[in-house]
């Protein structure tokens, strides 16, 4: 049997940060923390945790955090089904996931907001483009994710949301100074664009499809749904949108698409661990209807 | 003197993240990338690159990419006095600052695109903690930063913005759940809050200033400036959210306060480099412009 105080010490460091805080939380010393990591690393074998500032976990130290995720979710369950084992109340347990800042700010912060004001859970989200949440996945650091990965990662369930909408769009004086003439691969490499992160590649995939080749892009980067759609309004760059986010601008003529009729859809896909817990799977529940009635079929 | 070629193949390879899209980006093959950071990397004695997906630049590195960006400044700036030197106009240059989510998502967004509409640039905009965004300042990763830290990094300057307020805020329904009988330590131990990250303690600050200790918060990390409010009027959590973004919603009474008169003003400070250049003076001028129209002085 492993030892559950030793995998708590570890799980708090790395929620937490730092062994002090991790203390803190658990209501020991910095020195009982750091005995109990160091003897899950003689155990395990191998470093756990990468000190520095944050302390962050190895990729075994993940593994095993992910593990201790599980049993607290099937943990959860028994108590909800034998109050007596949990006096004063179900604890509430972390559910850590992985999602792309674009769900998140449109039709995924919805579902998870009522889902987690109904049931006893700390929901801990982390963001990072739609093509690298599977990693996170993979990696152990979160139970599941929002990805445009279809295939299912090792000991997980794959099932598709419906593909999120883009528009190419920009405001109409920005449209008039780089596109008067036609949208072509040579104004496309004058025009400044605009995109998330340098991991986004949303902007060349739409230019490759449209101009049937590579275009080196001007780009302006701005990691913010927000920002970026401000940018867009303002003239800063051309950049495509969540169809959602922009309608009632492209409504009003605040924002023109570019070349009209030429979406680009992300299909996505909820990956979880198949950890058999009813928490997880009421969280799937949830995000698998809030994306029926906002993604496309 | 440094050689630039080489020099302009490590700032592509740290922008791009891989050698293969450096090379695409620079019209070179990715063997002549690779020669040239090697050459770089033996000069200067030790690792200029990560390697990795995606690469990313020693600290010695970014000093280096720091440099090119300031030379590439300067070059813009003698462009737009002698433009024989550039016949097909004046070229666009990279301007990486880091700023935190919440000033870029309200007052920063719209001062950074009006800034980057009329002048020839491309911002390359990191976001962090503003706890955090002086230390991608020091590292030479950016060369201007949004910041809480008011004592400048070496090299550069220092302005105070004024304080971005944050008021401590929830649904109606949660604050009756969790707060009927008073905000107490002992129902904030209970009472599901938000932060935006594990770095975010704006929350347990809030709560050390109303009951002068620490309190061991319930929390939901939710790393999105939208989803955060929409979570807060779902009653997934109570937190602290930017007065401006919320106002509206405490006027219609979709969220409380939950201590009236209680709000946390965080002061930021703009910090640039000292290079000298006066397409970033021109940026600086735009930012603390916008700041002062829209923060606390």
């Amino acid at each position: 049997m492993l030892d559950y105080l030793s995998l708590s010490a570890l799980a708090a460091v790395v929620r937490e940060g730092s062994f002090e805080r991790a203390a803190r939380a658990l209501h020991v010393t910095p020195s009982a923390v750091s005995q109990r990591i160091r003897q899950l690393e003689e155990r395990v074998g191998c470093a756990l945790v990468v000190r520095g500032q944050p302390c962050q976990a190895t990729d075994t130290g993940r593994r095993l955090c992910q593990h201790m995720d599980r049993v607290r979710l099937l943990e959860q369950e028994l108590q909800g089904s034998l109050p007596a084992l949990a006096p004063e109340g179900v604890t509430r347990v972390a559910l850590p996931i992985a999602v792309n800042a674009d769900s998140l700010a449109t039709w995924l912060a919805p579902a998870i907001s009522a889902f987690a004001a109904e049931v006893p859970v700390l929901m801990d989200v982390a963001v990072d483009n739609e093509d690298h949440t599977a990693g996170w996945l993979r990696s152990g650091a979160v139970l599941a994710a929002v990805t445009a990965t279809a295939r299912p990662a090792t000991g997980c369930n794959s099932r598709p949301l419906g593909a999120m909408r883009y528009l190419a769009a920009a405001s109409p004086a920005f449209v008039a100074r780089y596109f008067s003439d036609g949208v072509t691969a040579g104004r496309l490499a004058e025009a400044p664009s605009l995109v998330f992160n340098p991991q986004d590649d949303l902007q060349a995939r739409w230019v490759r499809r449209l101009c049937h080749r590579h275009v080196e892009l001007p780009r302006h980067s701005l990691p913010s749904t927000q920002a970026f759609i401000t940018a867009g309004l303002a003239g800063m760059g051309w950049g495509l949108h969540p169809e959602t986010l922009i309608a009632p601008h492209l409504q009003r003529g605040d924002l023109l698409e570019l070349v009209p009729q030429t979406p680009l859809d992300v299909p996505l896909y909820w990956q979880e661990t198949r950890a058999a817990s009813a928490l997880l799977d009421g969280l799937s529940r949830a995000v698998v209807q809030a994306a029926r009635g906002s993604l496309m079929v």
